[in-house]
């Protein structure tokens, strides 16, 4: 195995306890025979990773851990048993999923993210706040030659998440979608997946300025829930056509009970509502009766499996998807934190681990 | 049109007002160029009757009004504009669904159910409690000739409920569903229902003696929650194999809090939970958080389309589901409801409308 | 029933026999009780009119015959059992399907176009080659308000049909369909319809012209099978990426014996080719070996039902269609008949019938 | 790594050259880091054995190879890198599918049949005519505890290649499939996994005593096509039913072109032919007009990927599938080689290793 030009050294983001971020140097760490060694070159920053730093979901982290799980860069080395794909050079990402066991009755049909033996990047095992990262040869993302890779890097996780949530909705090319939380940073990668997928996308979000924005990337129609005196059920359906059937999917990228109430309203009979964010101890009511007679589908969507992760960054190589990106240096990490945590980042940060 | 021996007047059991039902000879409807008339041999008795009678349902009922709608019987006459299919003189049924528009953007993809031009015997239009009934000839099922008209009754509403239940559920061959409440009316069905379509059933009720009969009609196991400190969510993930991943599908027939939070944790990731029964009024709380990261999916199941009325008969016709039929005369309606809601009927009972 | 302004007689293009075609007045027909009557005001000309002309089909025509089945106008006159929709006044068209039972095995799961009660229009029933045309009030095609009626005509059969195509291919937006014949008239309307799915066109067809119309349309790229010295399953594999595992999808429009065995062989492993043209007695060849290793499908695909229909439409109706259309008078047919006999037609005519 | 027992020689099955078959002693292989050590009991013989014999497929052959691909036995070591599954000790089976890359685009869909990388066993790699074997951890098929290593054996290749084929079908529960060759050795597993996924079997073959075990195995009804006279494609049509739509999906277990034709006749609209069995060279011709207006599908179905395999050895786990066995020793293959070659096996040979 040759590795030119691995340094033995490496600055990293380390959370050494809940809340305590430490920018500094670590060992570069040495592939499993199974794994690949990434050179890292930008990491995008999730909500995920706040939620790694807080320690607040009901879900066991790793101290001290490296975090990150949107990891875009290049193959520096491999382990023993590692087949000719990857090769050293090639552009890989490093996914939340960062391996699976292929073997369990999930895995053996293509739903890796619910392995109960997988490992989570930047949460169980160390993620992409680094400079080289290791990750499971078989579950790093194939990106094409000469990929932007600051700009590819959000696609790995939220781009991953919507089209995924878009495919679990189980609408076809033609029919309609509405994406709730359509002007954030998960929403405006939403439109645009639908949008290339031949889907209709309903908006719906606050404000004239997120209209805007949200036309722009190829919504058919937005309703704004903070107009004065809107009845957004009903004009969700007027936006769904003369008959007012309402849409055949909805995307619900912020789950709060009264959208989500909402959603079970609005969306057409035998539709299906999908639940993506997950604010840790929230629970969502549903009507029976009218769940029953309307034939609603509520489900839970969460990341994509290496089949949905190639076919996301299809479309990204293929220059439909395009993620507002902020690029910062990896050294700035905490800042950002801060900008996330007030609410106040409008795109999605992107970490130059150069810098 | 020949329309031999049908008489003028008829014998009927009429609500003419909330909890007011009489047993009266009221004239024998004439069916309009699309319908078909037909002599009710047999009529079961279900929940709905009831909710018709107190009229308790955020659904308007029709008043006066003629109940029932498990109604099998024989085409007497047919109206102008009704095809060779059916003949006068073929055994059909009629079901919950007495019409629909077949033109709808839900009539034309087979979703009749939904269409919201519906027409729903004994609710918005006079049903099966009477002796002579009209339907839409495209609307009523065909049975085969020859069939047992009583035995056939309650596979018009109960099971072709339960059928759908578990086509919406997705459990393929071979998979494991839990039925709640299987040792009840609709549950006895769905069980032998399930193991003619390859499922294997983990059966969910309280008792043992429901848990022989569960076993005696094909459930390959039974939890019972009330046996002293059983963890239901457990039982069910051990009955469905050593790796106690969860059952494929749930069928929920009895949609209270616990049950439906029981469910949505035993299911198996990706799986489904299906809410069938509908008490007015009531609302299940999901938790967001694992039915993100499990993708669990909770889905609502109405009745049948035509095309599920015919397999669901098929599988009656090929001697597969037995009813647990109870038969009284149609003139004891108000003896059997009252015995329904003192919840003392095991089975289901089917009117005789010669007595 | 009002119907003002409804002449008695008309201008037809009848066939009194076979290859005899005239052009006269004949009464306007009358709706039956299920039928409305549409003024019609263009009418596309395809081949299958041509077929009804020669009588060269398996599959018994009616004589005299008015041919025509893409018909857009206006329903002017309702039968007695029409209910509320269409309107007088609506825009609709008459597609190939005329009538079907709604009742059959077929028309109960959506599969209308098998039923085989059903009626031809401009073939078992007259068609659109007349001002004045019957059809089955559920099965005229509802079309958007300010309609262009002539741009809609050719949706109605060549649309329709590609359309059906495509969804049956089962290839996923994102995924490649490599249409076979992409420079002709359903062709290049199927590289419009495939763009709308979100699906990445492979076009094959002769000649650099038809290379740089397909582009233009949205092929991603072009295969010629006339270039001298090319291998056409070579560059259709290339075509589909780095890796050369071939498109998900081949749309056969030209259904011959050599562009048939290369779609088996360059079609992905899994993947489908369906046959669309039918020329009478034709005969493919599979070889098995390979159809079975590759797990290869090969299907046939014939018109679409109303839930086709009013998508095919849709797509249309939100500007994303665009049929190459020359305008000809009703009594100008003999002339198109003898230009597309002699293969000179690019793109579609369509008929004015005032003139 | 603790390996008791396991003996440097044993003997094998060894294919020397075209046609010549050696029975000797050979060393005891080693497993990759990736593979397990499988002690063989019972290993099934298939007619593709005789092809790798003969040398007589378009598919390259290993020599000298060990033939074989239905072994069932015990792990007795295991690779470097293999995890806690399977453990040693732990029943298993050896399949025609002996690893795959688990990486490429058919692997991540669970197709991995289709996979570029796959090792073939007894055919690209040493097989299961052996008495001990090694196969990758991640491919070989999980086996019950206390499974009958006999029995089971068939189950890996015969059977797994029926069930795929029949999940191929598309069929639903209650739903009719024409099983042709329904008396041969797939013949009578396939019958017994229709029923066992709730299809209606109509058993197609020659000769009477044929039609009577079919029955016995559970086929609803028998069309003998060597009855004189027979019009075998309406005696299919008129066995399903009273309206002789036909069966929703056909299984051409011996794909020569008569049968085929037939299947394509008398298959119902929109339904499906399978073909399984694949004589080299064999060519099959579609008749398009009928396949395109009745939308018939044909497909090839291959041997099943590992989620088919635990779904087929999950139903004769639950005792739904007895495969007709004989058992002969090891040492006795050239014999049964010459009985299959004669065509006078009737069921499946089982060879016991250790004789």
């Amino acid at each position: 195995m040759t590795q030119p030009q691995i340094p033995k050294e490496q600055w990293a983001q380390v959370i050494e306890g809940d809340n305590k971020l430490v920018f500094k140097q670590i060992p570069v760490p040495t592939p499993s025979p199974t794994e690949v060694l990434v050179h890292i070159l930008y990491s995008g920053v999730c909500h995920t990773d706040l939620h790694a730093l807080h320690n607040d979901w009901p879900l066991p982290r790793k101290t001290p851990l490296v975090g990150g799980h949107e990891g875009a860069g290049v193959v520096v080395a491999k382990g023993s048993q590692v087949g000719p794909s990857p090769a050293i050079g090639d552009a890989v990402g490093i996914k939340w999923l960062n391996s699976s066991c292929l073997d369990c009755s999930f895995c053996v049909r293509g739903d890796e993210s619910l392995c109960p033996h997988a490992t989570l990047s930047g949460y169980t095992v160390d993620g992409t706040f680094q400079q080289y990262a290791v990750a499971d040869a078989k579950h790093v993302a194939r990106l094409p030659k000469g990929v932007d890779f600051a700009q590819v890097a959000p696609v790995l996780c939220a781009g991953l998440t919507v089209y995924k949530g878009l495919k679990e909705s189980g609408a076809r090319p033609g029919e309609q979608v509405a994406i709730v939380g359509a002007g954030g940073g998960l929403g405006s990668i939403a439109i645009q997946y639908a949008k290339a997928m031949g889907l209709h996308v309903i908006a719906v979000d606050g404000g004239q300025e997120k209209g805007e924005s949200c036309k722009k990337l190829g919504a058919a129609s937005y309703v704004d829930f903070m107009k004065p005196g809107v009845d957004v059920v009903e004009e969700v359906k007027a936006a769904s056509g003369e008959e007012k059937l309402g849409p055949h999917g909805v995307l619900l990228l912020a789950p709060s009970e009264k959208p989500f109430l909402q959603a079970t309203q609005y969306v057409r009979a035998h539709g299906t509502v999908v639940l993506i964010a997950m604010p840790a101890g929230a629970k969502l009511s549903i009507p029976v009766f009218d769940t029953v007679v309307r034939m609603v589908t509520v489900k839970g969507s969460y990341v994509g499996s290496r089949e949905d992760t190639a076919e996301a960054v299809e479309f990204f190589a293929r220059g439909l998807i395009h993620a507002p990106v902020k690029v910062a240096g990896l050294s700035e990490l905490k800042g950002v934190f801060e900008e996330m945590g007030a609410n106040k980042v409008i795109g999605r940060y992107v970490l130059d681990t150069s810098k």
